[in-house]
């Protein structure tokens, strides 16, 4: 049983642990795959440290097998392949009685604020796990949740079949929202600064764009004859970005935040008014989200595979995390706990 | 047949004229009533020369009754009461193939683009004279372009019946959108900072607080069960009135864009992702919204009469531009061309 832990200053620890055991409602898991997410490296880098506290397993992008099952949980087995969503909402709000557990005052993430899935058993309450059907291998299902995450944002967009996305920001998310709303039928036009992410999306077949190069909003017009884009998924959390995506989408065309801003940015406020844009802010996500990316991964139609750029064991997560906060060529990288 | 020109800096010249004769497709009124909206305050302070050119016929909320029919109109006869919808679209543009003429790049608006109601007899297309029942007023039914854009930004946010609204800015069209919200069973509350305009709407029903007095993000979450407010609409365009904005709506809540922001302001975009709210802008209206507005001034529902503080002839429509310019105790200002 090994554990790694963010202890602050940039230091991961790996540690020797116990494996544990389920209590009640719970279920202990051997985590097969965890992808590093672009939260991670921010801890990483000392951003959440309050939150996070100064000894926490990081990691909530996991696939697993089911190692023991708690007191009342039903209908896991050991050995069933599964993956987490790593939402825990603990008390009784206004935001959870409205139904929307996912964004919930009293939510507890999994992996910031209780241990994730950087170690190799890993104990989370029953109601967070998904059941996966045996055909999907646990490299792919470690990318179930950024997958739902894109689900999700796409979801609440109502992008309809033949519908023009601009996707502004070609990292994971971005790559996956994109391909998301391809897989539903949409057009998708990807906007990113990265040379290796603009030539992968492009081989993949996701039409991707240096906004450096082109005149964005001049692309968006001519593919669209002269509407705009239906809508405009803001990824970055730039805020040059969200100037941008103002002046894409057409009238009365929905804006989705999906990117973090540190700071609030300047929004032409106008631009809403005058041609009756639309704004929507998108956060992780629901049980539905987690059960349309299941699906998609189960069909086959995502090229996941090449979105993974590498794959270290737990000794590595360091690295990993190092390099994802270089950057360059890279875009998903995975830590395997699976020797 | 007189005619009030606006002349540029900040002169308002009354000219005699010939009665106009309709063209094909086009109807000639006699004007009864026709209100001072903050945009003709606006032009008169010289905001808008280069659209408005150096001698033009402000005004669009007007009353009237049909005083020759043109060549080809059907369905209007001489001395039928009705109002104006003031947008004529010209061309053929991509908003305007999706069905938003109100909104769509060749619209001329009349009574900014075109010759607009401060005259006694005025010219207009057909297709924008609604007819009104002969209970209503002329004197009320100066003030169905406004209530339609209140119509609009109400039917836009989607509020539900029971759907709790906070109205920032408590001038004329922050008090229409109040009292039709209200008139529609939602609730509403409006925040506004002039004392006569506090008690005016407190009298008529509509609780209005100043926000230098009171803690509006406390408040609301009190009056909602510390759920916030379903919708907030920002009539104000003041870049701290959008900072409270983002404050009040629930989770997933709306923030409608009513008020014309000169600059862009900053807006916490972090809150938007975090509690996935929602921002819609909406901008003048359509013909359900005309449609409505006649309806609620038939019934007599919305108490029309308190929210016209002064009426005057067209003589003294500067008189009247200054004295909205001034603010005080002031909110609908009327021009007379009965006489």
């Amino acid at each position: 049983m090994k554990a790694a832990y963010y202890k602050r200053n940039r230091e991961i620890a790996i540690e020797e642990g116990t494996r544990p055991a389920p209590g009640a409602g719970e279920v202990t898991l051997k985590v097969a795959y965890c992808g590093i997410c672009g939260t991670d490296v921010g801890i990483f880098k000392g951003k959440m440290d309050s939150r996070v506290g100064n000894a926490q397993v990081l990691g909530h992008e996991a696939s697993a097998r089911v190692d023991q099952v708690g007191e009342g949980v039903e209908g896991f087995a050991p050995g069933d392949p599964v993956t987490v969503m790593p939402l825990n909402p603990k008390g009784d709000d206004p935001i959870r009685r409205a139904g929307l557990d996912h964004i919930c005052e009293s939510l507890e993430f999994i992996g910031i604020d209780a241990p994730g899935a950087f170690q190799s058993y890993w104990k989370v309450p029953a109601h967070t796990v998904f059941k996966l059907p045996n055909s999907v291998s646990m490299k792919r299902a470690a990318l179930i949740e950024p997958i739902a995450v894109a689900c999700h944002d796409v979801r609440l967009s109502e992008i309809e079949t033949g519908g023009f996305a601009v996707v502004l920001g070609g990292g994971p998310i971005g790559a996956l929202i994109a391909l998301v709303a391809k897989a539903q039928g949409a057009k998708a036009l990807v906007s990113e600064l990265n040379p290796f992410r603009i030539e992968l999306l492009n081989s993949l077949g996701v039409e991707t764009v240096d906004p450096a190069q082109v005149d964005l909003p001049a692309l968006v017009k001519e593919k669209t004859s002269g509407t705009g884009a239906d809508v405009v998924f803001e990824v970055t959390g730039h805020p040059s970005a969200i100037e941008v995506a103002t002046q894409l989408p057409k009238a009365r065309g929905v804006i989705m935040v999906v990117g973090i801003f540190a700071e609030a940015p300047k929004v032409d406020l106008f631009q809403f008014f005058w041609r009756e844009l639309q704004m929507r802010g998108a956060r992780v996500y629901e049980p539905e989200d987690y059960e349309k990316a299941i699906k998609l991964v189960e069909a086959g139609d995502l090229p996941l595979n090449s979105l993974i750029s590498k794959e270290y064991p737990l000794e590595k997560l360091k690295q990993g995390l190092e390099e994802m906060e270089k950057g360059g060529e890279i875009m998903k990288v995975l830590v395997s706990l699976e020797n």
